[in-house]
């Protein structure tokens, strides 16, 4: 095929975003949702002038989601987190995987003589007590073997309609098995991941199996495909518009990523922002390699803080 | 679009085998390669007529190979299952995914001064000690814990060059992360599964969930595909031709599973027999909606015996 060359598409000119960008930005945005590893946080530092800007965006009425895959903690136990690095933010304002779960559950109007089967940790079983949604499994079962005699059958509980798989260090065979059960035996059993990150960040020395792990071994034996519910699933937006009563473009996506979170905010039709006091540099997002365009991009969140401080 | 009728292909006949077809497949094939449950056993016994109709094979001086994607043992533990069902075969007719991988290495002239390191149980550290290829991992890291620290990372050994990932009832986060540091880090390290059964049978009170879920596991953390050598791969079918100077025609494979047996056999060019001693049945086979047709198909594989015995 010829491709005539006055047909090519050319790529729209990324822009960094003017005084008067970050003031449209801010007349037309009544929410953001954060991103925090490279745009809140560096590893264990708060970037320059973050606490700044996040309160002038309070005091201009704006709404703050903070969001994050990890699915270890609740929402509660990850503010830890946020309070350590001296963020004053509020539980309701972080909106992890965890949470993203438990919301999915209500949003289906999971039945309430059903229970979850949990692969995970901690924080999947304190956001279920919150919406009062009934489980076992996790971290009961990190200990229990299976102890294999001819004619042995895993007993499960035909009450359970979902399993929801998040990262879990005490991941074993006896909850392969049960999860298995539970999503190829009980008619109707959901299958939730909380996410499918490949890679995550238990400590900064290197980087860990991620809940891909987990997710994909259940994939695997069961040959299912699960609902994602945290980052970047259309899920977590549906709920945030929804929480918030706004729509789509009233909400601006402020991440470091050009592959996870700018094309997640454009996918669900937010604004988006690139900062790049994370992994992406202005070299990366220049490029004419690169086909994920932000609607503005900027250094640093804190370059807002100006633009925020003039229009309060 | 409009289909005419007329051009509508028509799949080809499904012939019962005659005496004359059996006479001639074992005319043409020298060597069968044998699918065991639903074929050669059922559970715990042995199918009537198969001990007299391997027997009479043997006779006629055809290679039989016994296919298992079981990678737990090796071949020689494997024998175990044979001999107490009362069937005389030697470990070098069983082709097991834990020899299948071991042969993988060697096929690939896998470097001595390179180690595997294995997500599985002493099937494959067996296999891989008769090919004298150094390994670590396995059972050795059953109970093996990371213990978090801030700043921890967990070390790995640079010398490996393959992670070999089977059935292994003892997975967990130490060998997860382990593997996938290697995978991800170690230069060229191959990632090699025995196979990815979503289900196997440890026990016949209920399905277990199989090497599916430790691959999915393994593929989930590091977004890699795995080379798979056990059944249905095209290595197994090219080392046992090489092994036995065969043409792949002279080659026939039989087994009970239209959708894992016969179409492994069909894609590999070998011929094909379906036996209805397992799970497929005639209606199965004959119905209109099946795609997939044996060279032939027979009752049980004791059919054979006659022609066998009529030709020694």
């Amino acid at each position: 095929m010829v491709v005539n060359a006055t047909s090519v598409t050319t790529a729209p000119p990324v822009k960094k975003a003017t005084e008067d960008t970050k003031r449209a930005l801010l007349g037309k945005v009544d929410c953001f949702i954060f991103d925090c590893d490279g745009v809140i946080w560096r590893g264990d530092s708060v970037i320059d002038g973050v606490p700044e800007t996040l309160d002038a965006l309070r005091k201009l009425g704006k709404k703050l989601v903070f969001v994050t895959n990890n699915s270890t903690k609740s929402r509660k136990g990850y503010l830890g987190k946020f309070t350590s690095l001296g963020l004053d933010v509020n539980a309701e304002e972080i909106y992890s995987s965890s949470y993203a779960a438990a919301a999915y559950l209500e949003s289906i109007n999971f039945p309430q003589d059903k229970k979850v089967y949990i692969v995970g940790e901690v924080g999947i079983q304190e956001e279920l007590d919150l919406k009062g949604i009934r489980y076992c499994g996790g971290p009961d079962d990190a200990d229990k073997k299976i102890d294999l005699k001819p004619g042995y059958a895993l007993p499960h509980d035909e009450d359970v309609g979902a399993v929801v798989v998040g990262f879990d260090r005490h991941l074993n065979y006896y909850k392969i098995q049960y999860a298995t059960l539970c999503i190829s035996e009980n008619p109707g059993c959901h299958f939730i991941a909380t996410n499918l990150d490949a890679r995550t960040h238990l400590t900064d020395a290197q980087e860990w199996a991620g809940n891909g792990a987990m997710v994909g071994a259940i994939k695997g034996s069961t040959k299912r495909e699960p609902t994602v519910v945290g980052k970047p699933a259309e899920f977590m937006l549906a709920n945030i518009a929804t929480t918030f009563g706004l729509k789509r473009s009233q909400i601006c996506m402020v991440g470091d990523r050009l592959d996870t979170d700018i094309l997640f905010g454009q996918q669900g039709g937010l604004s988006t922002m690139l900062v790049l006091s994370g992994v992406t540099t202005e070299q990366a997002l220049l490029s004419p390699e690169n086909t994920i365009h932000p609607d503005c991009y900027t250094d640093q969140l804190s370059d807002l803080l100006e633009a925020a401080q003039s229009a309060a």
